[in-house]
């Protein structure tokens, strides 16, 4: 049995009911998936994991993702659960190369949800497509009785245009390429978390929730050839590395003193015992483009306020497919490997 | 202030909370819209009340829509929500002209729920998938703590191809068409409400829920030029003609004797005190053609096993925008409104 084989398809956990982790972004979400979605003859035709499928249309290419966001609190530390629907499903568009173009709004509503709480989160919505050009043309609205569900839920499907010539994709990550991250990582969960369970800290983490679409535009711009591009959403950069390697069938070595975490979210994860690198992001990218052009790239990304903290914080090696290593601030190593539980459930 | 106004802003009914009947596909549902989502600026871009949107990729028509599933119970005669998932969808892209090629699947799941079940509805998913020759090609899944959702809510949005020359729009609706439904309507509302309530009837009633795509596609092989269609899924077949109508500009005249109810329906109904009228189903449309062609685009639907009780029911007139009415088994004219309330809540 191939290594990849092995990672893929962990020691069955046998569940016969859903567990809170089944939606976690780690070991026990992608078993799902492998287990009740692409069992063959393949459940649905999900052909890739990837943050979008890009099929042809005529004689285009045509970019869908889709997202259902049950995020709570719906309301934190910049943002709410209206931007993070428009921006978490324009960053999975952009995330396979596409220019984001049209959304969808799908709001599953309990009976009793204060009007005027949804009417701020379809404000936040319109003023969110707004700043990421996108038009939302289709819709639709359910009513669930009191009691079956909570509040509000929304799912954001996205449909992008791929331009000609351009290719990302976990397949073309070569043994060599630089990996690049666009931000500090982190803030978004530890965010999320604070306005849920109270916590106060010196200082406030905000949310990092913003638009990928001028930091992937940047990089094209600059002439860069990227490879491959994960949001470093549920499971963290460190799920989403484990993800590219997977898929890409390579290895990852960090390092660690590269990896950029804000003082607050590093102060906020010791407290908590939480991993940084484990914690979502939803305005944060990993890039894998070729060595050479690492530089180019970087100051692509730095030019842009989104992307001034971006670093480069390891590369690609000849290793067993999906495997991440992480070298210590102390020279040891650690392996990084997708998480079997749920670190933090409903933060997006 | 003109009628068209009248109809689409009903009397203010303020509420500050969401009521089960602002899901119903009546009255209130779209205030909801109108007040909510499509408050200027205009609010999300929804810029026309149709089943799809129609929009450019590139120098092609991509059509996108989207439905979030919340059917209770989840398996019901003739049925079930992956079933429902599937067709509803790929109905709402055939209802623009299109052709359906690629659905999304987002999955919010409560903790708990049985995987055996989850596997079933993704298994009829992928049946009902293959049968309509359409994709899934990128899904998301989500998992909310117990108490949270109930048991497992579905989003499908779909993306399908408008062919060239093809337009079908409400505003291409003109009086003198002619009105034709593709069968006999209200089964799979009461076929959800006989397992919900524990109601046995005489003779089973079965869901319709079916994909309308042979019978879209036969009309056009038929070269009919098809003004406009709509399928009859919330809020029945009254409720279809009432928004086709007032998003036309036109008032329809139906004949009470030739909309085909079948004999168990119309005894549930009676028993239940339900219009069928008013009452959902899953694989019906109503279709208006140019009068010169309303014989041949009956031919056509009649020529399918899904079209078999095809009928003209009705026809175009000039008078108000958004007036349906109808002429009685006994001579007499009954206004068709659109529901204030909710007739049967999560039947979809």
């Amino acid at each position: 049995m191939s290594t990849l084989l092995n990672r893929s398809c962990p020691a069955p956990l046998k569940h016969s009911t859903i567990q809170l982790a089944h939606g976690g972004g780690g070991r026990l979400m992608r078993q799902l998936i492998e287990e009740v979605f692409l069992e063959p003859p393949p459940a649905l035709a999900w052909t890739e994991r990837h943050d979008s499928a890009v099929v042809p249309l005529g004689t285009e290419r045509l970019a869908l993702t889709t997202d259902s966001y049950v995020v709570t609190p719906r309301f934190f530390p910049g943002g709410d659960i209206g931007k993070l629907a428009v921006y978490g499903t324009v960053n999975d568009l952009v995330m396979s190369g596409a220019r984001p173009l049209y959304l969808s709004a799908g709001f599953i509503l309990e009976e009793g949800l204060a009007m005027e709480e949804l009417r701020r989160v379809v404000a936040s919505m319109r003023e969110a497509a707004r700043e990421c050009g996108v038009r939302l043309v289709t819709g639709d609205t359910k009513v669930v009785d009191r009691g079956k569900a909570d509040g509000l839920f929304i799912n954001t499907s996205g449909a992008g245009h791929v331009p000609e010539g351009r290719s990302v994709h976990p397949r073309r990550v070569r043994p060599g390429d630089a990996v690049l991250v666009s931000g500090d990582v982190g803030q978004h969960g530890i965010a999320v978390l604070s306005v849920r369970e109270g916590l106060a800290f010196e200082t406030p983490v905000q949310s990092d929730c913003s638009p990928l679409t001028p930091l992937v535009e940047a990089l094209f711009s600059a002439g860069v050839d990227v490879h491959a591009l994960r949001d470093t959403t549920r499971g963290g950069l460190a799920s989403a590395l484990n993800e590219l390697a997977l898929d890409g069938g390579v290895s990852v070595l960090l390092e660690e003193t590269s990896v950029p975490v804000n003082e607050a979210v590093s102060g906020a994860c010791e407290l908590l015992g939480l991993d940084p690198l484990y914690v979502a992001c939803e305005g944060r990218m990993v890039a894998f483009v070729p060595e050479p052009q690492a530089e180019v790239a970087l100051a692509a990304l730095r030019g842009h306020p989104l992307g001034v903290a971006a670093a480069r914080i390891g590369r690609v090696t000849e290793g067993p497919a999906g495997r991440v290593s992480l070298r210590t601030r102390l020279g040891g190593h650690r392996l990084l490997d997708l998480l079997s539980g749920e670190q933090l459930p409903r933060i997006c």
